[in-house]
C-alpha cells in the first residue's frame, strides 16, 4: 500500500507545525513497532515509528499482547464520525511499565499492566461523585487523539500520528497516562488478561457493576458475540436463575450454554421474541442487556422486561445517528432504560480485581479467545471478526 | 341532556343481563347523589343512583370530597383508548367508611379515608417485591370498571354503570376495595387532603419515593401544572439545591417560586431550553421531571441531566401512540430514563405520612386549591382546567 503524505490537508500540516514547534527539546526518542492506520477503510501497515519517552504524569509501557476489538474496526470502517488518522489504533492490551515520567507515584519499572482508554483519576467530580465510572479529566485531549498536555508521542518521518483512546495498544510500546493504568498481579498471562481491558470488563461489569444484579435474578442478553457470552458468565457469577441468550445465530448456543446460559431464544423462530421473552420469565426479565448496537433490538430488551421493575442495559453501540425508541407507558410502568460504558468499571480499581477472578477461575477468558496472531497478521484479525469467525482475536508481540 | 338508552348496543345489553343475573341478590341497595359520564365529549349530568352496598373485601365510603383531575378529563374526552362508558369517574377523593363487608379488618365505620387508583395489596407479586407500588392484585377488573368479583355496585333504572380507575369519587357515596384505602388521621380537611389522592402524591412521591433525591442536588421540573408545583415542593422539601422550573406560560412563575422554585427558564426566551438548563447546572441536572405529557419535551428533560448520572422521570401521560426517542449515547454516558406513576407511593404506607405533612405544615396544598365548587357545578370544574384558570378544583359533597 502506497501512503499518499501529499494527499494530507493543509490544516493537518499547520498542526503539525504547532505540535513540533512545541515539542522541540523531545528526548528519549525511541523507535517501536507499530501497525499504523492511515486512512480510513484501508489495512494497517507495519511501520517501525518513533516514541517519544513518557512527560509529567505518563508512563511508558511494553505492550505484549492487544486484543482486537469491533470499535477499532468501527473506526477503521470511517464510521465514526470522531475517527481521527492517521492513527495508532488499539485499547484492549496488556503489558509492563518500561519507564516512567516526573511525579508518577502509584507505577514504577517491572509492574504489569492494562491501559485503561476510561481512566480512573480519583480527583475529578465524575470519579468523586461515586455515582459514575466516567472519569472526565482527560476526556477533551483523549477525544482529540493526543496525551494531556495536547501533544502526540507517536511520529514517523517526523510527522505526528494520532493516539487512539488514549492507549493505542497496537504499538509494542506506548506511552499512557498513570491514571489511565491499572496495576495487576505478575502472574496473569498478557495473551489472555487484555482482553480485560475491554471486551471482558464491559459484559461482566455491565452486569455486576452497573445492573448489580441479584442472585435469582431472570436475565436476558441480546447477542451472543463477545459482550454477551461475558454478560452471561457475569450473570451465572452472582447467582442468576433464568439466564435466557437471544441471537438469530443458532451455532452461538453451544458455547453460550458453556458461558451459564439457561435457555435460548432465536428471534427466527418466535412469533413475537419480546412475548417470548416474558413467556419464559413469568412476566419479563428482570435486567436485560442488548449487546449487538441495534436499536431496534435495543426497544425489545427494554420492553420484555418485568413491569413494575425491569431495567435494561444498553451494552452495544449503535450506528451514528441511530435513535432508540418506544412509548413512553413502558417507563411510567416501572420499566428503566440505561446504559453502561466500560461495564461501569472504575479502571483502576476493578479490573485488578477482575483479573483476580480470572486467575481464581471464577470466569473463563481463554475459551473466548479464539486465535492468536502475529502483529504482522493483524489484518487478518479484522477479517475474522468481520466475518463472524472470531469471538475474539489477540495479538502477541 | 337526553340520553338516548336505545343507543346501547347489543354487547353491552347482554352483559348487562348477564351482571345482573349474577347480583340477583341484591341487599343493601341505597340511593347517591353522582356525577355520571354518560359518553365521551359530554357534560356530565347530576343523577341520584343506585348503590349497592359493600361486598367480601369492600368498604362503603360516603366521600366528603374529591379533586377534578386531567386524567378524568382525559378519559371523558374520549382519547382514552380504555374509557368505558356509562360511568362514575373521579378518582381523587377523601371520605369517611359507611360500612365494611365481610372479612375486611383494617378498616370500621368512623375512619376517614382516601380512595386509592393504586391499591397496595401486601400480598402480590409485585409488593412483594419491594421495587415498585404497582399492586396489580385488581389490576384487571379495575380496568374493566369493576369490582374484583366482576361485577358493578352502580346502577341506575336497573343499569349498571362503570365503576373508574377503582374509586368513582364522583358519586356522594361509592364502594372500594379495603386493600385500595389509605386510613388517614380525623382531623385532615376533607376539602384539602383529596388532593393526596392523586396530584400532591404523584409530584411529591416523584421526588421522594421514585427519584429520592437527595439533599444539595439540581432538579429541572418541566411543566409548572399541578403536578410540577407539586414536584417543586417535594424537592424542597427533601434540600435540593437549584430547583429550575420551566414553563411557557410565565404567569406560572411567581407562585412556582412561593412553592421553592429557584431558577425559571421560559423555552421562548431560550435558544435551546436543554442547554440553558446545562449551563446553570454545571453540566446538567442530577434529576429531571417532565410533568406535561409532551413527548418532545421528554426527550428534553432526558437530555439537559447530567453526564454519568442524570436520571429523568416521566411524570406526564403522553396522548395514546405518542413514543419518545432519543439517541442511545445519551444512555450509554450515564443518563438514566425512567417513569412514575402515583409518585411510586405505596398508598396505604405512604398516603397517611403525606396527610400528616401537611397537618404539620411540610407541604403546601391550600394555595394550589384555587376553586371549591358544589357537585352541581362539577362541569364548570372541567372547564376551568381546560381553560387552565385553576390549579385544583375541588368539589365539596
Amino acid at each position: 500500500m502506497e501512503i499518499r503524505h501529499d494527499k494530507i490537508d493543509l490544516e493537518l500540516r499547520k498542526w503539525h507545525a504547532f505540535i513540533y514547534k512545541s515539542t522541540a527539546n523531545r528526548k528519549n526518542l525511541m523507535k517501536t513497532r507499530a501497525a499504523v492506520a492511515w486512512q480510513a477503510k484501508q489495512p494497517l501497515t507495519i511501520e517501525h515509528i518513533d516514541l517519544d519517552g513518557p512527560k509529567t504524569g505518563e508512563v511508558l509501557v511494553e505492550i505484549k499482547a492487544t486484543g482486537i476489538c469491533h470499535t477499532d474496526y468501527y473506526t477503521l470502517s470511517g464510521a465514526d464520525p470522531e475517527g481521527l488518522f492517521p492513527a495508532v489504533l488499539g485499547h484492549e492490551g496488556a503489558g509492563i511499565v518500561v519507564d516512567v515520567g516526573k511525579d508518577v507515584k502509584s507505577l514504577q519499572p517491572g509492574d504489569h499492566v492494562i491501559p485503561l482508554y476510561t481512566p480512573e483519576c480519583r480527583e475529578c467530580k465524575f470519579c468523586l461523585s461515586q455515582k459514575t465510572n466516567l472519569c472526565q479529566a482527560i476526556r477533551s485531549t483523549q477525544g482529540q487523539g493526543l496525551m494531556p498536555d495536547s501533544t502526540s508521542r507517536f511520529s514517523l518521518n517526523n510527522k505526528p500520528l494520532f493516539h487512539y483512546m488514549g492507549t493505542s495498544t497496537f504499538s509494542n510500546f506506548t506511552v499512557v497516562p498513570e491514571i489511565a493504568l491499572a496495576k495487576i498481579r505478575p502472574d496473569a498471562p498478557f495473551d489472555k488478561v487484555c482482553y480485560i481491558g475491554c471486551g471482558v470488563t464491559t459484559g461482566i461489569g455491565a452486569v455486576l457493576f452497573t445492573a448489580k444484579v441479584e442472585a435469582g435474578s431472570h436475565i436476558a442478553v441480546f447477542g451472543l458475540g463477545g459482550i454477551g457470552l461475558n454478560v452471561i458468565q457475569g450473570a451465572k457469577m452472582v447467582g442468576a436463575d433464568k439466564i435466557i441468550g437471544i441471537d438469530i445465530n443458532p451455532e452461538r448456543e453451544a458455547m453460550a450454554r458453556d458461558f451459564g446460559m439457561t435457555h435460548f431464544l432465536n428471534p427466527n423462530n418466535e412469533a413475537d421474541i419480546v412475548d417470548a421473552v416474558v413467556q419464559l420469565t413469568d412476566g419479563g426479565a428482570d435486567y436485560s442487556f442488548e449487546c449487538i448496537g441495534n436499536t431496534k433490538v435495543m426497544r425489545q430488551a427494554l420492553e420484555c422486561t418485568h413491569k413494575g421493575w425491569g431495567r435494561s442495559i444498553i451494552v452495544g453501540v449503535a450506528e451514528a445517528g441511530a435513535e432508540i425508541s418506544t412509548r413512553p407507558f413502558q417507563l411510567v410502568t416501572g420499566r428503566k432504560w440505561e446504559g453502561t460504558a466500560f461495564g461501569g468499571a472504575r479502571g483502576r480499581t476493578d479490573v485488578p480485581k477482575i483479573v483476580d477472578w480470572y486467575m481464581e477461575g471464577k470466569i473463563n477468558i481463554d475459551t473466548l479467545i479464539t486465535h492468536t496472531l502475529k502483529l504482522e497478521d493483524i489484518n487478518e484479525g479484522f477479517q475474522l471478526m468481520k466475518a463472524g469467525k472470531s469471538i475474539r482475536s489477540v495479538v502477541v508481540y
